[in-house]
């Protein structure tokens, strides 16, 4: 079965095509600027192989369905194509940021399952409303294809009360479902599959902490297989320090600065969001840069990385107790997991008497296969696992298209 | 040396007097309802002894000077006072909750002190106005003896950057000094210095993780004596679950009460300050009424109490990790830390692996006297630890005094 992944977002849509036969990628590409003067359209078929090849579009793109006709006319095109027919795709799989608390698994695209998504936009007000156009798009040109839809909070569902839930008055998680989600999850789960195969068990017989560090940072532990605590929350601002989110702050800041500076709440929160995280501390957010600046003497850039390392660090400590200080191997995924052989470094240092012991050597430079990277007398294992959210969001969609 | 150790709110004092030559306390009690159409004064000369006295009154007390004349009056009353003349008193000693990051140690007050106490009313906005009345009435009272404040603040002065930092714009740190600066500190520096004579060692040579469980909680790490690490934040509002307070939440819960409920910044602030936590959860926030609610299979009260006690270990397992596992002893000690058995064990439950088990016998019930509770197998020590913030700050006061 051929399967289209598509992550539409309000100005974009990321999309790849997979044979799951193979699992192999026949191609993938970017729809960017859409509704803006000029928008583009990157396109590669058969991606890191020797029959690669790479199209570029470049002219406006008003809206999401401009985009995605732009994507077929190319993955159907006599030269440049991957496929002759539109037929050849078995399902379309939607990566969908924000499922609140009515989903945990894969579900296909109903009606109910679209005013489901539209009723949790107040959770992810930019994320939602995008990923409705990409499924209306999907729908009109695939109306006879099954449209899949992927939670990122779908792995975290299985979160018990004492994690999920906030110590907020009870009347507000039962009118608004206001509680803990998490994302990533579709990556967690990616990963953390991997880890219990490369240790060669099965999921249920293993426990794992899984670091997702890419622009957006996230943890999960994860006890035998399924999620039980990760660091993002209601909405993907909480938890680790993120290139320019905060994470975890005292709420009371809102009040503060409403006091010392007359800022709005919706101002704070722009700042939380948008202007903090590594930015705010040292105005760069691109790992790359900061190392950079650290080796020149940067002392603000060399705090940033301090205190990312030393927030995951504490992480890594809460979830050892959530874990019951059970943990067969600490997993890193995503730009920074794979890439930042210093930051992974940072993340699990000072920790040995706790059993978690990195090997230089093998950790270092950029992973592009899953790698251990602990050191021989490290009790916990320690993995870098490249993500694959498109391959993980095709397999579910085959697994419930399939049957 | 006598010493007064007052401690100043916003509509009450309470006070204690202390002979320091044997860390006795000669008198205690309490100003209430200041302000209020009927205030009230209780006293209590030579308190837990066969000599004890106790005298209530029952009359409007406008403000702090008539609530102070009164406490004065009975120190030195002829049969119910403890002191024939006010020159006995060789120094008062003052609670502040917040120093800002000006104030590391006890300080004698001076006109710039009380500034800055009086530049730090943003962070503090009920407490030191209140803490500023005080010691402007014991300075009319008692001009001729020492002020000494003692802030809650200054133990957890000698954290590290990347413990203190929140990754907000480093501006916001520059010019507002926007940071974590935790409470508690007294009773934390209290308990840990307890728990290092009691486990035989110089303060300087052990590895603690302390748990002030109250009406507010916090927990500290604290490396050969120094506290580097603190649950609170900017305000006593972040961290662990507590009576009214939520602790840590996804600061993103503001924009999301906005958007769902069209609340205001003050609001969600009140709501989360004194409308959460375990009131928030199960309507009740007195932990005895919770254990009995769970008894009758009342589920939100269980849910509150399952709630408390992961977010607690998730905390010492951060804490582990930034202690790098090297951790002495674990020390429960206020309200419910001294007196909930149930709090204590749930507490460090299924943290075996990690070297922490407690020994239910030794466990159970209230704790008057320090007393060890862990395991005879148990890597970590716990211990029980009343804590005594009067005698801290008498100390304290003393030490500076005496030069």
């Amino acid at each position: 079965m051929k399967i289209l992944v598509i992550n539409a977002g309000s100005s974009s849509i990321k999309y790849q095509m997979l044979d799951m036969t193979d699992e192999s990628v026949m191609a993938s590409g970017l729809v960017e600027r859409i509704g803006e003067p000029s928008g583009a359209v990157s396109y590669k078929a058969f991606p890191d192989t020797d029959n690669e090849c790479k199209t570029t579009l470049e002219q406006p793109i008003p809206e999401h369905e401009t985009g995605m006709k732009l994507v077929i006319d190319l993955l159907i095109h006599p030269e440049k194509g991957v496929i002759k027919d539109l037929k050849e795709i078995g399902a379309v799989g939607h990566r969908i940021v924000h499922g609140g608390d009515k989903f945990h698994a894969p579900t296909v695209v109903t009606d109910e399952v679209e005013q489901a998504i539209e009723d949790t936009i107040l959770m992810a007000p930019l994320h939602n409303p995008a990923h409705l156009a990409g499924i209306r798009t999907a729908k009109r040109f695939f109306p006879d294809v099954p449209q899949v839809v992927v939670f990122d909070t779908a792995f975290h569902q299985t979160m018990p009360p004492e994690a999920y839930m906030y110590a907020m008055p009870y009347e507000m998680y039962e009118e608004l479902r206001l509680r803990r989600y998490g994302a990533h999850g579709t990556s967690h789960k990616y990963v953390a599959g991997e880890a219990a195969r490369l240790l060669g068990k099965q999921p249920e017989e293993c426990n794992l902490i899984t670091l997702h560090l890419g622009n957006g940072c996230s943890m999960s532990a994860v006890k035998g297989g399924e999620c039980v605590d990760t660091s993002m929350g209601l909405t993907p601002l909480a938890g680790l320090i993120m290139g320019t989110r905060c994470g975890d702050i005292d709420p009371a800041v809102y009040a503060f600065l409403e006091r010392a500076k007359g800022l709005k709440l919706s101002e704070i929160d722009m700042i939380m969001n948008k202007k903090s995280g590594l930015l705010g501390l040292c105005g760069m957010n691109d790992m790359r840069d900061i190392h950079a600046a650290v080796e020149k003497g940067d002392e603000k850039a060399e705090l940033a990385l301090n205190m990312v390392a030393y927030r995951t660090r504490k992480y890594i400590g809460s979830y050892l107790a959530a874990l019951e200080g059970k943990v067969d191997a600490i997993v890193f995924t995503a730009g920074i997991g794979e890439n930042d052989d210093i930051a992974r470094a940072m993340s699990v240092q000072g920790l040995e008497a706790l059993g978690i012991s990195i090997d230089q050597e093998k950790n270092a430079g950029r992973v592009k296969e899953p790698r251990a990277v602990h050191a021989d007398d490290s009790r916990v294992q320690i993995w870098v696992i490249p993500t694959n959210e498109e391959l993980e969001i095709a397999r579910q969609t085959r697994e419930l298209v399939a049957g």
